[in-house]
């Protein structure tokens, strides 16, 4: 093949070898459960694309990307319309990636996809807490006479966890049940982001910690692509913010979802994911990987 | 309430009274079985709101709709993301119209919902017929490990039905077993529509005929507005011309599916769909009530 | 008609009876007098379809749509293009709801149908003040040779309440002649918002008050689906927050006016509204209605 | 000012001198009195803008705009809202370019231009007739209680030419009483347009003959940026073709409306516009003179 | 790495193996000389994105591409503004890919990249000559004092292979002296597709072949996103057909140039230039390859 | 001509007459050296197309922009793909409005076209600063080979004035290299702008200053019409309260580049752009002009 030829997949600057990797990236195009607007399945292809617009190099933290070593793995191969069966897999390869030292980082898809990588990260780490920004509490005991939606995923995790090792952020949607729920059982900071969670990261011992962000907690108009827009939210520059005090946290895994390239105008919504990916990737210490040494 | 005041609902020209209707129009806004982009959930709305962009009287055949007994039932409530739950609820509201004596026209949604709808149909009329309009063969066997998909309908159909009475027009994409399958079973027109037609309505029987259109057997640039567009279909005149060929034959019960918001721009896609919902009110010959007579 | 069929009409939560209801809310999708960009006459129904993505309780005031009595009264029936006509008639319906007692909240269209709805107010609350939430002045006192349009309505609005009862915030745009006339004779908060409306509401004696919101108040970044967006506003966070004061004065009548769905990519601009009637709804006292008791 | 600096205005190839123009292009701003989408207002600064795209020399009659004294004469300016008074406007100006000697060739705005601009050319030859392209047959007696309005304007211009001066091509959308009154009335081919016309074309006398194209006779399809869009229409090239034909009439005036920028997604609408008006300009022959003579 | 987890690259079914293929597919993102609107950069890799919502069957030809072995090599690695040595890149490509005897099928970019992919083909077969379906003839001497740009290449290449041995069709734009120039040197089809390309190819001797498609030859109702939208074109059923002819001939390389994703609402261009190329890979008749026997 | 009909040109208010203008605003449409999305040729047409949706008179300053002598010049003439001769006729379109003791304001296109500006500036003012604010640093020392380009343009300024004349702005994306050449070389303001620059212009003495401002140092969700969005930036607020601080300063000429409006949704980024040239027209003190006096 000629020289002149390049042949790129993935995000930007990742690396050819999974072995070697102390992050493996990987999308999740699911979004069969939502009740407003699906398409965030194509959430995982649109960040990866944007990706190569920004730099390797992260002017807030003054690393790069090249010196990080990370894999994109693709996507999870899912059954569209077949939920239990696409929880499974996505449990599974999250599974394997802890279970090699490495730190999993989602890309979605709809919410829903956090409960089997949190299950598969709190196998490994029993003590694990969540730290959950959104604009809605998704607490919901059951939706539609479903128990599995993304309208119930974090009251399926603060059952799986506990509530109390559950942390809510930038909460500024839900119905009355869901208040009450999360008012008496969760770290519950409803409208608020950058203040609490400061106050959090600075007490914080060496639990390890996995962050779930659903991209609607910033405000639709930085963030106008995703399926459940909630005006009323934080800026761009806010959840930059939040991703680098995070980054100081005993981060095992992570996901980022809800990114709906339909609704993205400017391509704004992926862009801003692919640079909290960017930060994640540049800041999170990496865990020690016996296999590897 | 103030006389200035006007609080409408529902497909330009409907009735206030399910009783009298010779037909009743509704939603399925089911959309998470399919494969490629998600969305035709909001097609009946769509639908329903462009219908007032039309007028009532057809000039292709010279009638009205102020002269048609029709009534918009409104929308299925489905639990999303639960097929077996939602096929089942579909099947049970068009039993219902059946058995009233009545004409159901279903607005989509994908075109999975058309199964249970053909199942309702066939328990009233054992003989019957389907007429499918559609880019895409819909005949595989199992989709991504599931029987039950937008992919594999029309084979589900064959199976209840018979696959010598099911006629598929303006098929022009599937896989090679889908070619096979359809060639030898049955009426299979590759890439043409308005010519076998015409033979088939005019050496038609008294047989039975349920109606199923796919809006994608529509070139995507008459009707962009689709989930999986398929360059290379008909025009916007021809389906209107296949419409009012079909009105000779003696339907009890059809679906127009796949309409996908999302992607129409300029709405024609809608307004497509609701001008052949109009030809068909306004052609369509009424079964004879017994419970009204 | 079966049990599984529904048939939805109007904002969400709107319960089904006039008679019993506090608040009257109804859309008046009148644009023609506009200089730039018309289609703010599908504002009302692009607000009650995006009504349904969001929840009716709400997190900043802890209370539910569902404990308020309200009714969606559908849109004044307009002959468009007759402007004098149309002004009657939206008269007249908030003419009516204001006698029974009853709060009307309107849904724009344009500005100018602010004027009939402060008439129809001020007629039965003669102390009326106005509090009216803009980009633009609105003071002309004539426009392109015509006394009633868009640009004019608070200037007419001044003769009939008086220019002292009307508070203009965050007004960042106009003529030299309409600064002049702001400056000298109204309550005039040049590119502020949050503050000077504290104090106004601090100081608070029991006048009746009319709020009138035109969106474009919010920056285009938030609200871009509007006819003349004036880059520079608020963010949807301080909007909410000023709606959340407002609901502490004794407010008797409120629309809000100019959204305009064919710039509303992302619907966040229906969204924001929808959000803002919410909270009005849930915020807002209602008035003694002497006919139920 | 230095000569690498150019400031272009108005449709391609205009020259810059009125007096020895043939033909004057000039655009009609007015869109309010539309029952649905309005914005055509901004049509003749689309076509205007996308002209340049378009070569000056057309290949279907081997002539060029460089060989035709055209004169783009910028727009009507008129008084938003008002009805009237923009009807007397409109007549003025095209009167004076009969008077003149010229061609009148207006980019619309709505339908409702056309009826000053009929009687500006009737005024000047009394034996008018008029060929109107559109889906709609704009018969109407009254619309919404207004004589004055794009539904009603050919209904006007019959009484005002009589109606067997008024040929009718490609309509497919009314009411059944315009429906009745075309077929009794008027020269009325339903849904037909290059047959009749080459019919009616082949058998012209001199008799004089405005031009009024609706562009929505054309499919949405090749026509999507317009008002009141009606699927089944005829193709770009049939409207091409049509126009060609036409080049072979005494035309002494033309319109062009509807064109309505914010649906023309890849701006095929505007330029199919701008395309018409340039064969129409290297086709039509000019009138005689007297006073450059 | 996970068997769950799918890493794709690159045109549906495409093999891993450059050695082996047939055919050689690749992207050309060069779209710095065009006039208009730019964009095509962004071609090839849309084209690859919507490849995935084909089936690799094709209906037409009852062949599949699981049967044809062909290897998408990514893209061509380009200095973005410098031209001169962008061409010479996408030369040596080309010339690798045809001395290595494989066929050579090039996605745009803008039309300028025929010329080097052109010269290739022609340095390895002489007696080469050219197919051209574009809505613009192409044949400038120079466009802006420059010789090099998309509106001077088939010229250009007449220059290079003798105007006799250019054949083009379906052109509707040009300059006066681009029509005298086409009229009496090439092979000149006006507006004419089908007919004259049955005829050329009816006739056709064992001459090497290079084919050259730019998308805007389709009308823009087909094919919206492109830079220079011509209304007027062929539809999408008649380039496909085009295409099924143009395998009969014996093909050495080929180019699909000009798809603008930007402008391409509802992606229906990028569909049906992966369509073409799907028949393309599926009918065209392979070169013996010496190397691997 | 008859009175009722206007032919407007150019940015709000200009007036006729290049000799007695204070300012000349002009545009640069070049956009062939960029790396991600082309298109902000279009840039300076659209501001002026959205300018007439503005006021004259600014609310902020107090002064209207019919109090100013400023003649908008069009557009330089550029040859498309010849970067080389497109710097060339820039530099001396920009020389003669210095030269003739006028204030130049280009509306971009590139970043790149700041280069021959700031040439022709620093001509005239060999003391010349540059006030340079953007997202990304624009320091590389050559990008993909070129040492012309969007992403050199700042290193080849601080070559050509000095490095400690360059103050940067709101910087928040670059490599490695540019951070550190930037942080040791000019004044370089990383993610920060208002506070800054406040310092800065407190303590300028009266050396000459050029203004260069490229679109996306706003934050996308206030700009999203612009080619490498970067999320993080700064409000619409922000930027016009800077440039507000910059009106202080002895500018002698301005540029506004990177404005894209293809992915200028609502058209607010061209709102802004143009709405920060108005503040520069009312507020930069106009030089001595000899030649006028």
């Amino acid at each position: 093949m000629h020289p002149f030829l390049y042949r790129k997949f993935g995000f930007m600057g990742s690396q050819e070898d999974y072995r070697s990797a102390d992050f493996v990236l990987f999308g999740v195009p699911m979004d069969f459960t939502v009740s407003f607007q699906p398409g965030s399945r194509f959430g995982p292809q649109a960040i990866r694309a944007v990706s190569e617009g920004l730099e390797e190099y992260s002017f807030y933290q003054q690393r790069s990307l090249t010196d990080v070593r990370f894999f994109d793995g693709g996507d999870v191969d899912l059954p569209f319309g077949n939920t239990v069966s696409s929880m499974k897999r996505i449990e599974a390869v999250a599974k394997e990636i802890c279970a090699d030292g490495k730190i999993p980082i989602a890309m979605g898809g709809e919410h829903l996809v956090s409960l089997p990588l949190i299950k598969a990260a709190a196998a490994k780490y029993p003590e694990l807490a969540v730290f959950h920004f959104d604009a809605h509490a998704d607490l919901r005991d059951e939706y539609l006479g479903e128990e599995l939606s993304h309208a119930t995923v974090m009251r399926q995790v603060a059952g799986l966890i506990g509530p109390n090792k559950l942390y809510q952020f930038g909460i500024r949607s839900g119905t009355e049940e869901e208040y009450a729920y999360g008012s008496q059982n969760t770290h519950f900071f409803v409208d608020e982001l950058l203040k609490p969670l400061q106050q959090v990261v600075e007490n914080w011992d060496d639990t390890p910690v996995y962050v779930s962000i659903d991209i609607d907690v910033v405000d639709p108009a930085f963030a106008p692509g995703t399926g459940t827009p909630e005006p009323g939210g934080c800026t761009s520059k806010e959840i930059l913010q939040a991703m680098l005090m995070l980054t100081r946290l005993p981060i095992v895994a992570m996901d980022l979802v809800e990114v709906l390239p339909a609704q993205d105008s400017s391509q704004r919504t992926s862009l801003l994911a692919a640079k909290l990916i960017r930060e994640a990737l540049v800041g999170i210490t990496p865990l020690k990987k016996a296999f590897d040494k």
